[in-house]
């Protein structure tokens, strides 16, 4: 029987990823105090995903923020097959040849489970090295391509579309199988913004890490980045992916919150069991500290509630972007909302109803159409008035209270989630 | 109860339409000679729509076609209140003020539907003459727009987005709508092409045309033409009509209806009931008398079934653009396969397998996923042998024959279509 | 012996247009009364064109300006054969088949150059009633091109590339040498921003035009408008035209008038006698009342100078958009600078020395080189230090005092103009 | 007194480069054979540089031709201070520090000067080994960018626009003056293709390369590459280089050559001393050797004279492609003509007369209008037939033919270059 992709993400995968609170600099002690907390208080509501993105193989990674993000030319931990290593300093269990085998042992004991980012390619500096590939005579310097680099990033060089390149992908997939790794949140890989008129150009590295995944014997969610997408692509995102970002970097500026109302209807029709268009994470709570500026997330609570709101109406996975354990009261609330996050059902039936520069409304509906929500946005600057046609009385799934639907008036950039009666 | 779009459509449209065999020719006794052919031979297959195609209100359409497709400042046939009216030259019938209504009795008599095709906008004869408009004191001058014009017919202003401008397109449909009406094909205004950064620029025409039907007391199909549609407006085309072009006018070149694969690809998933993504007219039997040049379809046999193939697996309308009476035995049977057809419900799971430049293939399921039919393309200059995994017997819809699906040999252009046992 | 089309512009012409102050409402006393002013005040500094700005023929010009610029399907002033005449009632003398002779008489007797704007085509008007044409058994329906309109103004079509259409041309040229026409500012040609791959959609009127001239028994200034004219068009701008505009319409604001400096580089080269790129009409003074707001000009006298300035030395025709009755001491002043206007001497040589953000500085030489200036010019917001190399004491030509050269202080927006000594 | 870059190139560079025949592969020994037959049979007709073209660094360059013509990751030959240095299998005299300075000096010997290719940037390689630079105490990791590639070359990293850099480029330079080099061909530069919207992200390194010209203590000619230009960039151009390349890399197909003429009209004012758009190598004689297939070029003999006449009565720089040991009296003959080359004079004045798909026409007079040359062209595929208005007799400079200038028919793609008497 072959492999299903879509069998591991029945649902949008909900978790926690450690780059809007961290950047490059998350160490293996933050990662473990965020899945107790998620364990503790989170997963009962279905977050299970506890995901180490950008940098875990660069020593040093975030010494020099003054001048670089991503520093050029420094030495990244690699074996000797020319597979990338967590820095043994921020992730002290993985000496020795563990990787992140310890790491993940301890998430999953807590019920959750193990995410890595990883960067499309191959090290720059294996390449140059020439060093081993396991499973090939070639080395680095024969699958790496010295024209595919990332705009942003200075680690990787892009693999050739090649047998060579093939035992690469699936070396690295064999031991990430190997740790445990349940999720790959692959970058620079959706988007790579290489040349106007092709910026898909690491089509054929999609398809091989789709095929050493298949390979590795061990299901992993697959997630590309960055975006956005490309809708005219949608079809092989689908075909070998489970999620793909819809979105360049989102942050909490409302600006960005209002775009993605016309990146979701754009991608509509593309929901379904095992296959995301991804928001991106959701900015609450304390975020930006990596960065070199701690700070609570600059969305008011209507506009949080407006984020997560239209994440699980439209079907995004959500990937909480706060340090989990400074969360204060409220945002927790917004986490543990079971009807909203309810609503990320794929099997539900969803579609906008209208959209404009000043309103917005989404419609869900249960698979057998029994169950009925409306979602309305205003995204104006001034209070605006709603109705929901064909109905009278409804519970607003936030408050828990009912309201008349004739006259819904919400405040600006403020939503309300309604269950028809 | 408001007014349901979708119901008047509930699966693909099938009929014929007079463009491509007589371009701006035709005649009110060649409609009804094609209505009775597929009142007798087609109509127990599904066929049922008859459509007039471009330029039925212009008085010596085709007689400088040395020149000019559409001749620039003829007079055009209409009403005092700037409504077009049939030629009464070519429709007799529409005399004294009938318009189509004569000639769509007698389609609706054979138990068939009635369509025709109209321009997007108000004559520019209208405007320049301010000719009057039912139900507002202004006049055509008012609600014409100067600068929006078609890039490639000269009889229309664009509506502009005012009250009498929507009185203007009311009056048009409840003409139509007395008339009898069951099908409008509106040109200029899928994609307008008017301007590199905005192709859609007959937006708000699209949605005074929906509310115009919406009022007119008949349901008619809204089909938008020319393509390609816009992939970002999809949501939008999904809201006002029933179905839009996805390609500029197909004709019988193999390298267009190769391009198809890549249209059906990225609209795959907007095929709904009542929403239809369409790959314009099947270009097959006699074709080109009214362009100056009678013709056969350049089609190969396969390459007809291809078509075919590819239109009702993927859930495309279905217009014949052949002269019914002059079909062939072959290319009858061809338009008469049942289980063909049959693919067209919109409630089948349909999606693309697999395609690159060789070859191509699709599934598509029943909605209780009992019945599963796979349809293999040949896009490639040679013969080639396809498989069907996880099969070992098929029976092929086109031949009715038993085929080993482990190997099976297709020759170039050619195509199977595979209910799996 | 040919027509010498760089002839009749052996310097950068300078005059006034009607334009920036009374929009389409222009009135023959006014144009005189300007006239008058010109004769009196500035000839002898070498200002000599009126030029009447667009819609002389239309009656009731700017009478809906809430709604409208240019009204739409109005009925124009023309004469049997197509041919555009000045609105009678606000060009009195232009009555009984007049047309600009009288007015042109009159200017002409002050010692001045009379010139008119036109629209490419022919009017719609003429083609929707199938006018005659001077010339040809054909009608304006024949050479009118209904897909060829402008994106701005309602009245013309586009002429088609034929006999006819330039027996058309010729004819109007015939009209305007009649009346005596000095200057053509043909509008809507230069950059008809009709597609993005082909914004030269009007080049074979040039063309046209060029040639109608060249017949027509009188030189007359080409000046082709709206810009930005395209570089790779250059060639043929310079062997069909004196003037193109290399900027869409330029009004009083520092962003547009810093931009020119960009533009001043991108033609340096593109300077010589009969040829001048063009920064379009010089916003000083009194303008605006015909567009409802008669107003100040909203440049500082500093930016004035800028403007002045950068237009000499780049070597621009200078035409003034103030209503020159109303001038005050200061601006005409700025006007009748002889040092300032002698630098646009096309055989001069002129380079841009540098540019930034921040500062720009041309140099322009006599041709025999003895006689150097230099223009720096602050772009800043700051006061900025400038100094010239290899120069020690030099003449300010706008002040006329001796500066040193080794440090000018410049306030921001300001230019300082030097001959060095 | 600064250095006037212009002063090293009063006339359009005319040499010999190797890059057309020899590809990555030339050798000392051919460098000074191809010096030597110049110097004997050339130099007297203006003929003066040898270039070394591309990877003279690069030991093993050209021996994996079948897969790559840069090979990738290969070690060049460099010394302590990250600067690359000859290969010594293929450059003996360079061995021990030497570098290009033996061979230099022979060419100088020969009565003729020595030029070579660089890519824009500094080695991959130093700047993952972080090896020194001269003159600073970073190394190379901290100048180089990794986000700044060639598209086509895997050999460097673009500069930073820092002081380090400046040293680095400073560094670079002196060498090269040690050695004795006259012309610098900069690649990777003129155009690096790198963004669709910023076309020129070199022009930073321009600038930095010609202050390290003019500090080096030793003129050099400074050419850019590859092309198209592009022609907003003009100014930048000129105002730092002395060449630069209009076209990406041409070779002997008609196509290019007919295209040849939209470049030089678009560049046709930009020629002056010390500057001169570049048309890139004469495609004549022998051919190929080094890309693995020995040829003689492609071009009829027709062609080029059509080639050479072009380039010189446009003003471009002259560089040869052939193997000049090789060259047949005939090609040799091409290069010989005084009177063609006499038309590189910087001084005349030249512009297209005309152009269309058919032919063209290009006039040179002398800068004292007392020469009067006008090339004619025939671009068609059929025989054409020219004229030269206001001229009767004229002599053909290729043929030293007197000619009726009222009909002179040029067979296809032929040309003919007239004094007019």
């Amino acid at each position: 029987m072959s492999y299903d992709k879509n069998a591991c993400a029945p649902r949008p995968p909900m978790g926690w990823n450690s780059y809007d609170y961290y950047d490059t600099t998350v160490t293996e002690d933050r990662v473990l105090a965020n899945a107790e907390y998620m364990a503790k208080e989170l997963k009962a509501f279905g977050w299970e995903y506890i995901v180490v993105d950008i940098e875990w193989y660069a020593p040093g990674a975030g010494s020099q923020r003054d001048k670089f993000q991503y520093i050029p030319f420094s030495k990244l931990a690699m074996d000797e097959y020319s597979r990338l290593l967590p820095d043994p300093e921020r992730f002290p269990s993985s000496k020795d040849g563990a990787g992140f085998k310890p790491l993940a042992d301890k998430v999953h004991a807590l019920g959750l489970k193990f995410g890595i980012h990883i960067m499309r390619g191959i090290p720059r500096q294996a390449a140059h090295a020439h060093t081993k590939l396991l499973g090939t005579e070639l080395t680095a310097a024969d699958v790496a391509n010295p024209s595919s680099i990332s705009r942003w990033n200075p680690d990787m060089y892009g693999v050739r579309d090649c047998e060579a390149g093939q035992a690469y992908y699936n070396s690295i997939f064999e031991l990430y199988a190997s740790w445990g790794v349940d999720f790959i949140k692959c970058d620079d890989i959706c988007n790579t913004n290489a040349f106007a008129d092709d910026r898909y150009t690491g089509k054929h590295e999609v398809e091989m890490i789709a095929k050493a995944i298949e390979g590795c014997g061990r299901p992993m969610v697959l997630s590309l980045s960055p975006g956005p997408a490309l809708i005219d692509k949608a079809w092989h995102y689908e075909k070998f992916a489970n999620m793909w970002r819809i979105t360049d970097d989102f942050w909490d500026r409302w600006d960005l919150l209002k775009d993605m109302f016309t990146r979701c209807e754009l991608w509509e029709r593309h929901v379904s069991a095992g296959n995301y268009p991804d928001c991106d994470m959701l900015t609450l709570g304390k975020l930006g500290k990596g960065f070199g500026a701690e700070r609570d997330c600059n969305f008011t609570p209507d506009e949080q509630k407006t984020m997560l709101s239209l994440w699980c109406i439209f079907g995004s996975p959500l990937m909480i972007g706060a340090e989990l354990t400074l969360l204060d009261e409220a945002t927790k609330k917004l986490l543990c909302n079971k009807d909203i996050l309810s609503l990320l059902d794929p099997y539900r039936i969803r579609r906008q109803l209208y959209r404009d520069e000043d309103k917005a409304a989404w419609e869900s509906k249960s698979h057998d159409g029994k169950d009925r929500v409306v979602a309305l946005f205003n995204l104006s600057e001034e209070e605006r008035v709603f109705t929901i046609p064909g109905c009278e009385k409804a519970t607003e799934l936030w408050s828990g209270e009912s309201v008349s639907a004739s006259e819904i008036r919400l405040s600006p950039h403020a939503c309300g989630v309604y269950r028809i009666s």
